[in-house]
């Protein structure tokens, strides 16, 4: 997993994003963690269109879960990482976690499942991607 | 414009509409602005969905402008308004405000283009549409 | 529970809570269960002001996690419920569902943390405050 | 305005960003321009904590107006830019346009005022900052 670990984007903590307590409002934490999934399934061939036009699927999530433990500033630099911790033929496990300087502040566990984009119905992943999840 | 002017809604602030100002997000009041653009036309018969499949057009916004008076704040209750301005045969204009006990907080300007739902270009109001806009 | 778990709010799904893929953006659920929350602690007196003028403390979240079964759509009504599933000296866990037509679409589980909002530190939950939340 | 033209902020379309039309909401093309009037400010040394904590100053919105040409959509890579159009002792005036591919896709113009943080009441421009905005 070494190396699926290093995977990481960095993100900047701008207005829009904090909320009247002085920290990030909650939810877009979930923001963070999309972006990063999102430019790591980019780095392996698998954006959104491609998949979609090449073979037909998407991922949509199934469950999260968060756990909070320091917030996040105005004007932060972020680290966000992706790497996979589990992967079934319907299903890809995501862990992921928010640092700052290297330090823990959030981290996330996201289960996605492959699902036909023609009627949203859960499918197997297609052989050809499947090896890019290992 | 007495009558149309009355059209308003209420709406009030949660944490994910505040920044760490401590006030709305600017970008935040465009979001109420658009609820109650969708809840005149709603009153009018109007909605997404009718004006897509029965006559296949839809609404995108060409032009806005907005002139900040006030903040609004964490819990606070607004109503927000929306009337129409002026009417082509293409286009709306709606004037909008924010208002917090009768008290104008932000006003806003918004002219929104009839495009066709398959290509996405302009197009004429509909007949049957038009009437609504009087 | 019969009584806690008929707490509900209604909400409309706006074009600013969708994404491109047709349904509402994941993120956002949050934002709907924030708003039961807050309407909750709202019809018990325990508003964000009061608890943070009169107690000087706050509430923050300390874990969440989201099953998602069904996705919510562009003009859908909402129900969001929230109700106490859990209490302790100074956590309180919030169960909570988003149901559409009495069919269930989301249910996420909060756990909120009690903190002195003058340093952000965990506290038990003030004696006046605690009732409330049986 | 040659070089000051030139400053351009890179920024990737994610699903956070778009609604059911499949394209960017337009409310989120507000928070692309803000992203890059906080990078031109803090460019020159104007970041938002050290124009609070040295000068006593923040800026806050007074108007803004956007024209929208065409659309941006998922995976859209952007520049979005800043460029002073006009400076009073207290105000000063952004050009900001968003391309892709050199193409024009929205522009906008915002205005803000400088307000002192203690009370948010306008002031004038501190004398050490209004330099950089030459």
């Amino acid at each position: 997993m070494a190396e699926a670990a290093a995977f990481a984007i960095d993100i900047r903590v701008y207005y829009e994003d904090t909320d009247a307590t002085g920290v990030v409002y909650h939810a877009n934490y979930l923001r963070y963690f999309e972006r990063a999934r999102t430019e790591w399934l980019d780095s392996r061939g698998l954006g959104h269109r491609e998949m979609a036009e090449r073979h037909g699927v998407a991922f949509t999530l199934a469950d999260l879960s968060i756990h909070f433990r320091r917030p996040a500033r105005l004007d932060d630099r972020l680290a966000v990482t992706a790497a996979i911790a589990e992967r079934t033929p319907v299903r890809v496990v995501f862990e992921q976690e928010i640092t700052r300087d290297g330090r823990s502040l959030i981290q996330g566990q996201f289960t996605v499942a492959c699902v036909k984009v023609a009627d949203f119905r859960p499918c197997r992943l297609p052989e050809a991607l499947s090896k890019e999840f290992r």
